[in-house]
């Protein structure tokens, strides 16, 4: 095994060469479907953040059409380093991230204890994540805790210009731009980290690309590298693989599993997101409708709660006894999809699975059922069996089709059975903080470990960082936490700071 | 009084002759902010119905600017009593109006049922409502039921062109188009009414206009009409007005009042459009927000129970000790405005008062408080105390203000004070069903009323009718009523059929 | 019409003569089924008030057997007008007071404020009511007011003998005591109001027996007595009848039917009932459970929102389309009876009806199926038709039975379908204090109205008592009411002291 | 260490030796404390499920007071190898049983399961539980699945002398009797275990006592032991320090800490029991009270989803950020116990930890506030703090007392601080067949499991097993899993039988 081999032979030989890649081009081309990535939340959560900005977002179509790429900008001190769309945006996006800064005070308070000690000086960071005004404060933060940057879009789509001026204004070396071909999308990441002078020593990741680049083009830069930083579902599932494969040749941290990331992006989240989604599509009226929600994980805890909560009648399905034992006590039905395919007005997928909602189970729906997918792939409802000649396509709005019978029974598809949240709602500015504040305390703890903590291995955040990522973000409730008196952490056998709960507490 | 003179006297004077109107010129101009009347909820809701025709709505825009009244159309069939945009959107409407018909099964319903019958034969209604989809589904089923109808908008803006335009190919005499000046609306009304060889019978209003308009201009047309449907807030204070003043001359049906209408207007409606409304415009998360809602009535009640269901932490005012007592007993904390203020992240209005949350209030917010009405009027807020000079207003989005206070604290106004579910939320088709229905009855009701039963006074539709609304929408929940048996109603003493309460009862 | 022809005649002759009375003999025999009538949730509530003093009641038992009317008592004054078990009791009677009077806080305000005036300064009142620590309570706030009292009690077992005690040794002229014979009944009746040198002027009735007496024995003493006050289901009817018969000669308050009472005696207080009684009865585990509540009036939504949110999945049957509607867009199914009687686990009827549940459907209901009823009548079980030879009876616990098919299925039923609430849960003492006071306003009210307010008829409290009822229990919850400043109440139009709503609001 | 040495040297003395026993009489003596043991719910519950045999119980007094050791008795097969209270008895314990058995399906379906099968054939199972009609159930099942068992009791008051009765007459050697003695009580025990010619082979306790004396006095056996099933939290710490000792000689299962056990005896468990012991001890209306609830754990999150469900206004205090975070987002107030101590009605806690509510927070309540225990230790109140001369006890019912200070003010103490649920509810009985289901799963797993699969060392139940206890519950409730496909299976990487979830999930 590699690890073995390395720790054994001492072999100065970088560990990656050994690595098969997947083909890259093919990777892109499925690009589409990685829609269903969780980590595109912050693209399309744009569509809220940048509420603010709609103004921007329209100049932005009267911009000139040259590439970014062949444009020479200069920052009013003359620095050059970054490559953007139009820098003359950059007060307007600086206003975004002010506002934005007043929904992050975590970060802020991070920004705040790091007066004193730079946790991060010395850290040469290079980043790949939607360029979005969140994604700024936290590029800002880590600034001022020391951090030198470099960043790329992780999206093709989702970069917010006049956020990428702002931040090329304050002195960051961005790449990115809203529409970038294939070949943009490559070659910004390499200008992140193919740079005189430079090498990176941490790596914050969504999606895996970057870090998927560096292994590629760069692997003896992995000697340099104290850690990745690594917050999607897929960028996640990359590192698993490589570690499996003994391929991962230095620490990462899985930031999207911490405890308080997940019940965000999950439960709490979706919570809203079902009913706001559902809302601006279709405006249907939420009282007296029967719904199934197909899966009973954190997401469909959310639905479920959410929809009852509004007057629905909710039905679950499961595959787990014992989340399906929670649906019966939390008051739902537990059924098989087709006991109740017929009756329902809405339902919902949240399983991570694939074809839950198949084409036999869209022939017996009755007319004008919505049908949509909160899961975290595109795949739940088999969309591929609609797109047959009998049945007629009908987009009656931005992610809503008709999808009409041949006897004119019309279903209600939304999002094209991509996800409902991402696509038709938006994410809270406070989960995003969440992240944010999480990704930085990876790089801080990273950072800063002593040698020996860390292996070549993925990692969970620290029970002890997660809960402080938590604490972070209590004073926006104005809550007062309770500190243990010395007498009672003695009695609980507990550190009066934490971290308060064993590894396989379950919150 | 009034109505025993005429009783007494049998004067062939038509009474309408006494009545002071108010300068009609000041209504008119008074228009913006009638805004609040909740009968507007019909124009705005539209932007939902008409979610599935946005395509129309665009190609208006391409339309010429000829006004309608310049213009000569004629239907297919060669009928040109009507005037409306543009004749050649028929289809287009048509389909908008079959897609609510499937939205709408109690009409529907009405329809078939009257299949044999025709309970409305020869009654002449003319109408003036906002023209939309639902209202098109209205009036077929009025013409089903065998009445004669002529139509005009009660809002200038309100109206979906391709409806009308549908509604005139198939022979409705309409006389509305979205954008009319001042002038337009009222030669609009008097087209329906002034007309040779039709004099109407029944008057369905919505806000009083047109009521007003044939007492101004008309009041001999009184003597053969049957009665008077109207549904607005607005409309039901002048016919009580005139009730009051012994004016009135025909029996009025206040439809507004009906039991089912009102739950579904403000209960069940709002329960659900204060989270789609705070969420289109702002974005915030609802879990831990504290929120302040001003009102404990029914809108009060169903902002509070959604809210709470979402997570946030709600306190209630009020000045009624009863409703007080519910929320109370309902699990929110009852506070007077200025013990909460500087802590609440939303304040919400639903009391129906003026100046609830006054300068003082909004001196005092946090940072980015959200402050938005959900009562009846545009004067809950004190909105005009922000338009002063020191204070910057930055409009961030459609329907969204910052308010900026010279120290930099942003209040975040909705809708400059208006109500926010309909401005910035919409109305369900659900909902407007109700209320058609609930106006088709009325207008059985009266029109067939024998002799005597109905005096010159303003009635609530009979409690059976209002049963009946409610059991036609049961359908739609798949719900099964149970009926009584003989033994049963003989030991309540009361008839099968219903009515079911006295008429005292609070559901 | 009597009425009519007493103003004309104005014949000195009672109008009560013509009054015929139903055979008392059979009225009181049928006394098993007034348990039926909400009044005597007063009797089983001491259950729970006399928690404390439980073992008061288990020396009673040890008291001689001599009946009280045969014993001569007098207090420590020397007064002997009264009859009651055991004046010795009155030390642990007063305590019972005293805790009473902690929970009571409107009662104590109400002598606060009449410390100056005296609103009942020469009212004679003769009560009948149950005899609770809560009545003591009333009665003494009485007495601060200005009143004299003699008092009954109104059914024969839920008299608490050492409250009785301690009121005797207070100077009431109290004549009542647990145990009493139908003789006794009647007899203390008739020493409340048959004295000579005391004539009542005002009648406090639970049921209307009293009223009933007076009527029949002492028709003359009507032409003194301002009113009668009267709070049970059971006595306003009749009050209802004999007003209907032209045969009431004062006027009378229905407190019943209070909009405060109602809220809490129906509503709030069956909310928890329901949970209580069917814990302390079958210990059963509402999770997850399936429920069919039968009528979906206060009573109903009560249990089904407590049930829902403790988990079970609710499932209504209702006979009125409103109700109906408001079941469905509250989140329940709203079925018939026979659809889900085979899979329920639990069956609460509360209709008022009579026979909702019948053998029919107990037969189908599968083991271990629970059957209750928190209606207001022990009709809506078919009890009777379980009374077979093939069925057995198991008392397995105080108030529950197991009725046993041949074939082993067991159904549970609770109370043998008297009110689960009454029989097998308490009232709280808050619900009480509600009643109590609105009782005490009512007596303010019509011994101080002038002359003409109220005619001989039956009416409601004022809205504007009503409201002041509520607001003497704000306290309680530390809950501050907001006041119109003068603009507002003028813009309403509203008295700034209300009544704040219209008589046909429905809160 | 031990488990090496063990292993390297094959020495045949046994490991037990060289364990330093607490004291034994010490830790009997602190038994009053034990109550505070969840594992002691049985014992409590108890007196929910023989609510059927209240005849019973009253019986048992009727008993003459010959000690049961002293008494030669044999059931009707003339076997005597047994000592309970009286077999006359076993008639109506079997009634007790078959009731018992109607409410554990699960079991009963794992008998069915077993009839081909006998998956503990050999098993000699030792036991040291409550004995209760669940119990029985229990035993029975695992003697029909082909175990032979000894049972004593593990607690000297929560036999049920008819049920034990019954399993004598069974043929179940049985040694327990309600009252029973210290010295009875290792009696018992050592009855079980110190018999010619039987050697047990599984241990299952609850509580740890069963081990500790095998430990301390036949060490030998454990080597014909395959392994320990310990349920009670006080078992499982000390089988961890046994464990971490080195001196745990057989694999134990740990089966408290098995998913579906823990939700059920917490989360929903509690959700109930919170609202039922608050009733029976106060009679309490929820509506509008304020509470406190000390620790958001799963006992907390029960409480306070409870409570809010009943319109009670929910504060929390906690000390870990991230269940602070939670009870935030689920909409209750997160403060410091000072921050509402004054204006609280009910305190609640739930913990784990000591002096949670000291008497300086007690001095500062309001007068009536309750104050319980619902955590699992009897130390969160600070109880001996209020045994001060100045205050005065009262008790005023059952696990009522009030606590009076100088000036009047009372406080009302449940259960005297101690376990709320379990001194003032009760354990429902399916809470009771889950915790039974998972502990015959263990016994099954460990009996079966191939050499090497468990080492010395504690164990949770493996997931799937886990799964299958719920599996077993969902026909209670007629709920219907959905099955995977193949094809799905492969797509979620997993086995379509299960485990569903990675050991880390949170549910």
């Amino acid at each position: 095994m590699l690890k073995k081999k390395k720790k054994n032979g001492g072999s100065s030989e970088p560990c990656v060469k050994k690595i098969q890649f997947a083909d890259q081009k093919q990777e892109f081309n499925k690009r589409p479907s990685k829609i269903g990535r969780r980590s595109l939340s912050r693209s399309i959560s744009q569509s809220s953040t940048d509420s603010y900005s709609s103004a921007a977002s329209y100049t932005d179509s009267s911009d000139d059409e040259t590439s970014p790429r062949d444009k020479q900008q200069k920052n009013s001190k003359g620095n050059g380093d970054f490559c953007i769309k139009n820098i003359k945006q950059a007060d307007f996006g600086r206003r975004e991230i002010e506002i934005a800064e007043q929904e992050m005070p975590a970060l802020m308070a991070l920004r705040k204890r790091a007066q004193g000690e730079k946790p991060l000086a010395g850290a040469k960071v290079v980043g790949c994540t939607h360029i979005t005004a969140q994604t700024a404060v936290l590029m800002e933060t880590l600034s001022a805790l020391g951090a030198q940057c470099r960043w790329a879009a992780c999206n093709i789509y989702s970069t917010q210009n006049e956020v990428a001026a702002a931040l090329a204004e304050g002195g960051f070396s961005v790449f990115a731009w809203k529409g970038e071909s294939e070949d943009d999308f490559w070659w910004c990441i390499d200008r992140c980290v193919n740079v005189e002078g430079w090498q990176p020593n941490m790596i914050l990741d969504d999606g895996g690309d970057l870090t998927h680049w560096i292994y590629k083009k760069y692997p003896n830069m992995f000697k340099k590298i104290k850690g990745i930083v690594e917050e999607s579902v897929t960028g996640v599932h990359r590192l698993y693989q490589l570690s499996k494969a003994g391929k991962l040749c230095v620490p990462a941290m899985n930031v999207n599993d911490s405890v308080t990331k997940q019940k965000f992006d999950n439960l709490y989240c979706c919570r809203e997101s079902i009913l706001d989604g559902l809302k601006r599509t279709t405006d249907v009226m939420f009282g007296g409708k029967q719904v199934v929600v197909c899966g009973y994980g954190e997401v469909g805890k959310g639905c479920c709660a959410a929809l009852k909560a509004m007057g629905s009648i909710v039905y679950v399905t499961e595959i787990d006894p014992i989340c399906a034992l929670q649906a019966c006590m939390d008051g739902f039905r537990l059924v098989k999809l087709n006991e109740v395919i017929r009756q329902v007005d809405i339902v919902i997928t949240c399983t991570g699975n694939k074809n839950v909602v198949v084409r036999e189970y869209l022939d017996r729906m009755k007319n004008g059922c919505i049908v949509c997918n909160m899961g975290h792939s595109n795949t739940e409802i088999d969309v591929a069996s609609l797109r047959t000649p009998e049945l007629t396509w009908e987009r009656v709005r931005s992610q809503v089709d008709h999808v009409i019978w041949p006897d004119g029974k019309r279903i209600v598809l939304l999002a094209e059975g991509r996800l409902l949240n991402l696509s038709c709602s938006t994410v809270p500015t406070f989960v995003l903080s969440i992240t944010a504040t999480t990704q930085a305390l990876a790089l801080i703890e990273l950072y800063n470990a002593p040698e020996g903590r860390y292996k070549q291995d993925v990692y969970l955040l620290p029970k002890k960082m997660d809960e402080y990522v938590a604490s972070l973000h209590l004073p926006t409730f104005d809550a007062h936490l309770t500190e243990l008196s010395d007498e009672q952490a003695k009695y609980l056998g507990l550190n009066k700071n934490g971290p308060f709960k064993p590894n396989y507490y379950r919150y």
